[in-house]
């Protein structure tokens, strides 16, 4: 069972955090572990048209942003701090929570600012080679842009949403950014589901290992599960206020309407979040019938000892007896003494062997 | 004992949830796994009388609605998307809301819209082979109809309400559509009872033999009970608060008098979310008593091997002295000492036993 | 330790309860086991004068209410259905209410009518062969009576009320049916007091035990009081809202003064669930002593197995090795070689002995 | 380790609470099992003086209170109840009141009277003996007069108020009986921290010892640390509410100056109650590994069982092969026979040794 | 491993805490145990330069205060009560709240009082030896002022405060003593992070080992990990609510824009309560992780144990039956019987390890 790394990526990022400090707050610091440059796909649409193209500098990106159509600036690495900025300064973020946009340790929240909302939260997926992977995303909704700060280019699971970008017919063509924003957290609470239904697989698949042949080992697959399951818990659990939040909160961003989305985008996160609740005991659970499993399939071998010694050593007792060198021994000259004494063991043997049965022992 | 198969079924609704993943929002996409045909059972019923037929489109249905009496459209089986879609037409439901009585994961909410009230529960109950099944069930609420959307045909739980409803007798017939809504609820909370039950007589029963004959295959019917007991926690626990959100927002749909009726259901709801939090405890408190029950049966065969181990080896030493070949041995020649020496281990054997019953070893 | 036996009334209640899925809400079902016949205890009393007689009809009881006195009906036996509905008419009960009344299994509650006030709750006692018993008690609150619905004639715990009406000094005489409904409540809870006293002595018991002398047993007798802790609970926790509901709601049948000992009565409700509350934690902490001191037990039985079989499994070797029959063993022919031999085995036991004591393992 | 004894005095107190059962609420009647007679210790101060001295009667006592000085009377023994009820009376209490002065079993509490305070806690201390002891208090404030209702004459916390109050220069003298109040109430809770302390000390020094040379008997030890964290947060955890109750409602009696000082009060009870909440963790904590250490230290002489066995019993069989008296046994013939057999042990005894290393097993 | 002491210092100041009992509320003592003298550092700064120097008086160090720029009295040691209580006087602090600043052992909290705010916390980091330190921390904010009092001389977590107070273009010279606290606290804050990162680190060490190779002395690992954890939350999770409500309450001291940095700050707290919450359950699993792996270690010895015995028993019974000495058997006789006997205890063998292969024993 290749098991998806967790914690590798996490240590990295720990170490990172503890090197800022003593700077002043507000000051901008990368504190991912991927090191690709900047680059920023930018992708423009309106009912008529939709237009992806690449760009390498901020300029060049907010010079996208226009009337009459929505653009989507994708920024991907996080580690080019003054292009950062320069977006940061054209949407008049404040300085502290560009620091939170950067900050890929930050934990998941919605800032309700004048003109703006920027909501940070963790997308989760599994990588390419099966590892469970946690990225770091901020998404500044503005006017008539939405820009998405992803900690490296690569992976994501946006890719359903631009495919229907593509298509003239879907909503996201004739609606505002406010979409567009729902559309993506859409994505990301769509992909919970696959990892909490991979996980349960597992637990399951397990489960029904541990029932049928306990073997030592599935001893780490559960630690491995319970640590997943608290990783989940601390990445998923705060992104049901995120969206709380935002259908909760009057903003002239967020039309009526898309609130019933974010509303049914809520339910969802709800549902996560119960079933997150439930992995504990699960899995807590799986301990004790992993104990109880091991423990009976030592008992099973113990119990063979035990047979065999009992039986044994009082016949090895006898048997030494009569292999004592003393030279008055009169049993020892009559001819009957020996097949009598396989007798005698021979009773001994059946009358353990039915005692045990009795007893039900074996 | 043939154990009820909860998770069968659950594995393949969540492989389907998986493929949903980018698919828009209020996308309608059934993703129950059962495949049986749309049909639709028509009651239509007043004080003077009440007809049961089967319909097998949505219009042939939905022309069946009219003034002066109540319509009840039973529609089974939610895989036929553009019928269930005509009826969401008619009702002019909310895309996003389609998709939630579609899916059949969907936790149970209750939805209060201006001219319908939408309630999703779970509808559990015991198959004819004797599992646990939990099926997704939607309740439309309108002015002269209810429509209930069951994801089979087959097995449900509303036969006594179909009953009822052909005796002049019953309030059904003199009421209006909300006190038919209660009266599936009714029936829907009454079975959890059942289930309940049966749970609680199945802990008694392990209970019983824990204590008088553990064995070893007990520790999976405890872990199955545990995971049929956070099934229905997760199942059940939110239906509370679906029938206390009926019960307390007010709605022209629903009379004052029949608020009474749905605030008992609500004690009831209450009653079952009590009793399902004690199970935790039990069950908990059910292993642990698995564990010192299965440890002292292995105790009392161990200490066994330890009696005979701890009489008979030092015997055995002694024997095995007066094996050796040595050349100068005197107390070989001397006549009472092979007596002696039967002596001198009886003695010991002696004085051994009397020291384990005196520790109460034994 | 003979067993007070919680479970055996329960099941079958429960599967009572089964049968009436499938009737309609506010069908009249007794839920109850015992099947004594309905006897109505009478008691009027006012201050001058109390009288006490039994009737047998619905009809006889309610004759007895009337101007310038307070009527106490005590109905004992809930299966005559008949007469409990006539009862039900008189008062204006609610058919679902007084199906609440019927119904053995509900859980404690307070409705506040308009003119009544109706008491759900559960007495709790130890019958006369030591069981712990729990029986649903209704009682009906009206200006000028009040109806207390037993399950049956026979042990109650308001043998105490019932003495002190005969008492012209009592506060009963002088107070209106507030009071009375206090008195009552006030002697159920009373009896609470009583049956934590004797689970908390059979819990102190039970440890004492376990410290001294650990018994197989006890596992099963501290899974028993588990299960009797959380029946507790169950019957008793729900007791704290109906008397806090009481003292809170204003009400024109409940006196301002009343509200004092309503309010008394609270704080000793309290009182009791952190008792209970507490009792979880000592159970679960028994269960960790138990297993300790078990595994303890065993170990020391071991310990002596180890210590004998260390010693004399190389002993057994050595006079093994003097007991082959090779031809040339030249030690054989050695006249000191015997008692060397006794000397080295000797020595070695000693070394032992001494290891395992510096180790101390003895 | 002596153990301070908390259940002792308990059991006798639940015995008699038993007995009230069946009494009429407000029954006065003492629950404590001291048997002590009366006295009252009266101290009268204001500004310029301050007076000691006893008396034994309600009435003695109640003619010290007048106008220019504040009057604290410390009621020596309950068990007297008529005394008890005379100095009800003069303070207008309530009989429901006095039944919780007189209740030594009734949780800490603080009722807010139009012209008095009543207070009930619990004293916590360590009695002459070691013993952890609890004794009910109950405080009575009114406007120039406290009466604080301790079970018995004897030990009590306060010795240091009374040192102050003989000193002039202590804000004792100068301010009103709410800083008396404070004063007392502040002694108790200084106590709690010094009871808590020696538990904490009692809590390191059994760890330190499980870590170090873990035996039996600690389980008994740990139990009893459970027991008494569960009794001390029953007897402590209310006082907080108690504390806060005082500090919240305005009242008359208690000036606005004298809040600051129930305020810091409150803080303490807060970081008391904290600290309580810990101990559950650390004492399960524990239990696990007590139970690590046990069986560690089990598995260390099971192993060197295992290596003696392991080693032995193959050797024993060999010699066992050569001791056989068949007549063609070629090998006993030959005179390298015997050095070789020792050979093959020796080899076999190394090979199983280092096999047993290179496991880490040893 | 060396481990943190944490234990050591709480002990001698818990000691302390208890002599303080009997003293007056408002009593100043020193709680702390570091007996180094008062010496106060003297940085003053405004926009245009910044001084520090080093006071050793409590007069020198209030002459440095003054119009048009910022004094940050930093005072270590806080055993000299004298000169802490003019510092008081000065500020025109409560003897309560001055008693809560010498009390090393108060929980965290903040007041706000009409000129200053008060604020007490917990600065913890890791000592010159690698010991994690807990070192109580006041801050009084004043107008023009700052004054800190920390327990001792020596190590802090304020260098870079420092550092950046000597920048002429950090926000420090711009700002007023607002940002002055916040910048403090967020260096306290931020060290809270460098601590759970390494308390992390270490738990992922030790979970690494005990997957890989449970030895017995993890056990005391754990139990100090968990110690540590109990120890963080009790030190950190009240600073939450400290900077809340600094956030939250309206003071003419924190400016609106020094806000921002407080919300920023509360949500890095809230970060670390989170993780703090996860290290219970991440601890508990461990414990339950390392019972299993050692026992299954210990398992793997007894299968040998039992495998070795299982087949030597039997054969050396055989080899001890043809050493008996009897005149009459047969069997000896034959020449064929010896390598017959080997043939049968080879047979024996190799069936129980086939049995035992099939078995999946070994």
């Amino acid at each position: 069972m290749s098991k998806t790394i967790v914690s590798t990526a996490k240590k990295k990022q720990k170490a990172n955090r503890a090197k800022k400090v003593g700077l002043p707050a507000g000051s901008l610091v990368y504190f991912g572990e991927k090191e690709k440059p900047l680059n920023i796909e930018v992708i423009t649409y309106n009912e008529s048209s939709c237009q992806f193209k690449k760009v390498f500098s901020a300029a060049d990106a907010l010079n996208t942003i226009g009337d009459g159509y929505i653009t989507w600036l994708n920024v991907n690495g996080l580690n080019n701090i003054e292009e950062v900025k320069k977006l940061g300064a054209y949407t008049q973020l404040n300085n502290l929570l560009l620091e939170d946009v950067l900050d890929t340790e930050h934990r998941p929240k919605v800032e309700i600012l004048d003109n703006h909302i920027l909501v940070i939260i963790k997308m989760l997926y599994y990588g390419k080679d099966g590892q469970l992977l946690s990225e770091h995303l901020a998404l500044l909704l503005g006017s008539n842009y939405l820009i998405t700060f992803q900690e490296s280019e690569g992976e994501d699971v946006f890719e359903p949403v631009r495919k229907r970008l593509q298509n003239t017919e879907t909503s996201f063509r004739k609606r505002k950014t406010d979409y567009l924003l729902f559309g993506l957290l859409d994505a990301i609470v769509d992909n919970y589901f696959v990892i909490l239904d991979k996980v349960t697989e597992r637990i399951e698949v397990i489960e029904d290992e541990i029932i049928a042949h306990p073997k030592e080992d599935m001893i780490s697959e559960i630690q491995f599960l319970k640590k997943t399951a608290i990783f989940l818990q601390k990445s998923i659990i705060p992104s049901r206020e995120v969206v709380n939040k935002i259908e909760k909160s009057p903003h002239w961003l967020i039309e009526v309407d898309t609130k019933h989305y974010f509303r049914d985008l809520h339910d969802h996160t709800v549902q996560i979040v119960e079933t997150l609740a439930t992995y504990r005991d699960i899995l807590w659970g799986l301990t004790d019938t992993y104990m109880g499993a091991m423990s009976n399939k030592m008992n099973n071998i113990m119990r063979l000892l035990t047979l065999i010694s009992t039986i044994f050593i009082p016949l090895t007792f006898i048997v030494g007896v009569y292999g004592m060198n003393f030279k008055y021994m009169p049993e020892l000259e009559l001819w009957w003494a020996y097949p009598l004494v396989w007798g005698i063991m021979l009773g001994i043997s059946v009358a353990m062997i039915f005692y045990f049965k009795q007893k039900k022992w074996f």
